[in-house]
């Protein structure tokens, strides 16, 4: 165990901040952080929107969902698939391919999460907002993105104003698999609801009764963003 | 700066390794780092399949294009995005959606990234391996994975017997954007392309002439594995 472990382990997303600043030194290592992680075939596929416009704030908020935090935020930066500068660089460039915003999707997860944990192991805190994309478009315009380029999630950054309890997560042995996948053994499953129900009877805010079953079940069986795959096809990404 | 984000800095692919070997521990605690990172709505759509079995490793190695280091790394894990649980539990579950294969990518990206620096943090070195996705339906085939579920990217993990130098990245202010969107300045990439070209030309290992101009381009004149969209749909993911 040690000071890098310890950060992860201790994750928990934080959504209320308090008025101290971001240091601009500090978004600068931050940001390097993000940049210095691991970047399919080095093609550098993401750009970051750095979003300080309170009005900009306000409406994405709302297109969020009416997610406050993402106005209240200290800072708050949009993670976007970009193809354009290698468009730019020669018009060549074919971003149509399904395989290249796979792989704008996961390098930007990587990248961010060097972010998220470079901002946490500063006494910062934050969290995904995948919820960008519930109006994808209009944050897209929002943003003034370019053909060959998408919106992706946000991350909302600042000094913890609450702390609240490391969330349980499914057991590794189910996530975990030798050599071939292991089918679901639904016993997992029953145990891990038993210990999420106890968690959201037990927490200290926001308490409810559910599982995770319950959640994930009632999220999934219906429209997940269909508008998604057309606005993928609108900017040139993923039509092939 | 803290030991964290000097971890971060200090990333380099790793694609040789000694012999020692990582102890089951180690990757209880890698693994349960990965665990800990955000996850979409809980929904824990990843899952990761460890290859022990030399046969399918020499196999995996093969089907990446002859990346021999996935046969000899010390572990070898797979990243697969995973709706199946979902389903398994609620066959209402509707997986289909482009929406939830981004979820996947992403949320594999940031668990894996989880696991990497927790194995860099911890003296270890590794690399992501995206060349899985060359031969996706044989990989998919080999580690027996059901529907709803697909091979995402690997990555190789043991003690560096290597110490490559730190690769140049595009400057900050060529990836960040305030509040709209910045169209590219072409003479940042002319600078860019003279230190990496610098780079290769001085580095202690595989000297070459080339720049990122020139190596992305390349790579995006070209098909980009055009395999991957088919084999999402018959996998039941991104068909609407």
């Amino acid at each position: 165990m040690n000071n890098t472990i310890e950060t992860m382990l201790n994750h928990r997303s934080i959504r209320q901040y308090t008025d101290q600043p971001i240091e601009k030194e500090q978004l600068d290592t931050i940001i390097q952080a993000g940049l210095a992680a691991s970047s399919s075939s080095m093609l550098q596929v993401v750009s970051i929107v750095r979003v300080t416009d309170k009005n900009k704030r306000k409406l994405l908020a709302e297109y969020a969902g009416n997610q406050v935090y993402v106005e209240k935020a200290t800072e708050f930066l949009v993670f976007c698939i970009d193809y354009q500068r290698h468009a730019a660089i020669n018009p060549e460039v074919q971003a149509d391919f399904t395989e290249l915003t796979l792989i704008g999707a996961v390098d930007s997860g990587i990248m961010a999460q060097n972010c998220l944990l470079a901002a946490e192991s500063m006494g910062l805190g934050g969290v995904y907002i995948g919820g960008l994309r519930n109006k994808i478009e209009q944050v897209d315009e929002l943003l003034e993105l370019p053909q060959n380029t998408s919106v992706l999630f946000g991350m909302c950054l600042g000094y913890p104003a609450q702390d609240p309890e490391v969330k349980p997560r499914l057991p590794a042995h189910v996530i975990m698999h030798e050599n071939q996948y292991q089918p679901l053994n639904i016993d997992d499953i029953k145990d891990y609801d038993q210990v999420v129900h106890d968690y959201y009877a037990s927490r200290s805010n926001n308490q409810k009764q559910s599982n995770w079953s319950e959640q994930v079940t009632g999220q999934l069986s219906k429209e997940s963003r269909p508008h998604v795959l057309p606005y993928l096809n609108k900017k040139g990404l993923t039509k092939r």
